[in-house]
């Protein structure tokens, strides 16, 4: 990588930064694709960032930037135009800088999801699903998920006050979708989908008991490593179709570079 | 280069940047060193600098930035703290941001030649100097020379007004040193500098007679490349001690490092 006078950069914006992994990632995706561009990281606390983001703005060999913690929720106020799903989940982690210096954002980490699941020729129009864990991931995939046209989904999380909120927050923006937060897994639906960190370490428990999973079920987890969670294994054994993590995450990547005016659009098979 | 999340950063600040060195020069710098630190471009226009800069104090892992055209005096008006040198030319090329977002300005231009002409052992205090050329540079340097101790200087540019203004700044700025702008070379002096562009070109007239240089005058010249230009191959012939303008951006380049925190502070021979 060879930076000069006309490369352009991008930033992540957080604190702290020191194990984000986002800069290496896409310095890599630039260099392997002569891109004469780099990211840098960009530590900025809660009182500086409507300032840092002020600048950022004028600056105009910066093309975007992308947003970590504790700037998620925050960052939604700062843009010029908040995009449909980082309006609905409230969170945002890519912004996109426009040649005039307006800020758009949006986040991906749902409509990543939606991709993958889609690469699998699923329709999710009018299907039930079922999805463990409410936090910021989940909401995400749930809002996305809602947005392409599911007609139901059970939310069951360890705080029931959470899986309740984001139930709520779906009635509200999708009232076609008829979404509850359970205390129990349930497993007569179409859809089951592990939205918690469980299986990230080999001591994890399962987020189900993937005995009361009907083969006709698609399974899909959250995790990207290991790609193979102990849940999608016992998932496969059964016969369910199965939708990695790591695959959530390179569609949330290329939607991101996209957005960024990185990468060509892609056709997206639905 | 590898870029992560606790890589360090320098902006340069410029409009436009895509002939700017600085990025290449100071990441060499940086790779040669092993210091986990970049440089990257930031292009802001006039209108955009205040925004940017207010931006950039809030960047913890900024460490401070450049500055190039049209903003080297517009940021004297943005720093927290102007250093002498930078106060008394009204230019700035080097901010530094202190830990707690302040800002310390400077410009290494005209030190930087008074540390190369102290190399040399050259003892500045009492001495006459004449120079050609009263831009940018000039100013810089006849100032750290003021500074420094000499007696008096006599200017000579092409445009006698602009000569006049140095010549005016310098008295006011140092009473005890006689300044005054000339029409003609003044050759009865102990240093002669030149301060023009004169020399990059091989088609270049000379800056003055070296002919009518004294072998006991110490000449010097702002031009890097070609190191040994014309008019100091010519002083050299003559006899004269000459001081270039590579060793000139030497010294520059290791007062501003050591005034960013990247080099050890040097003792100067004086």
């Amino acid at each position: 990588m060879t930076i000069t006078g006309t490369t352009r950069f991008y930033v992540i914006l957080g604190d702290p930064l020191h194990k984000a992994r986002t800069p290496e990632i896409m310095n890599a995706y630039f260099s392997e694709r002569g891109i004469d561009a780099v990211m840098v990281p960009a530590v900025v606390d809660s009182a500086g960032l409507a300032d840092a983001v002020r600048g950022l703005k004028q600056l105009k060999n910066c093309d975007g930037f992308g947003v970590t913690m504790p700037h998620k929720q925050t960052m939604c106020a700062l843009v010029d135009t908040l995009r449909d799903n980082g309006r609905l989940v409230g969170a945002i982690n890519l912004v996109r800088r426009m040649p005039d210096g307006r800020l758009v954002g949006d986040t991906f980490d749902g409509l990543g999801y939606v991709a993958a699941l889609r690469s699998h020729r699923i329709d999710l129009r009018g299907k039930s699903v079922h999805m463990i864990g409410a936090g910021g991931v989940a909401s995400a995939m749930a809002m996305a998920l809602a947005e392409a046209g599911i007609a139901s989904i059970s939310l069951r999380d360890v705080d029931p006050a959470r899986a309740q909120k984001l139930a709520d927050a779906i009635n509200r923006a999708f009232p076609a979708v008829s979404a509850r937060a359970v205390q129990q897994d349930a497993y007569a639906c179409d859809i089951i989908a592990n939205a918690t960190p469980l299986g990230m370490q080999a001591s994890d428990p399962m987020p189900c008991d993937p005995t009361a999973i009907s083969p006709r079920t698609v399974v899909s987890d959250v995790i990207p490593k290991p790609e193979m969670t102990p849940f999608l294994i016992a998932a496969r054994e059964r016969g369910c179709q199965v939708v990695t993590g790591r695959e959530m995450v390179e569609a949330q990547a290329a939607l991101g570079a996209e957005f960024l005016g990185l990468a060509p659009a892609r056709t997206t098979a639905g």
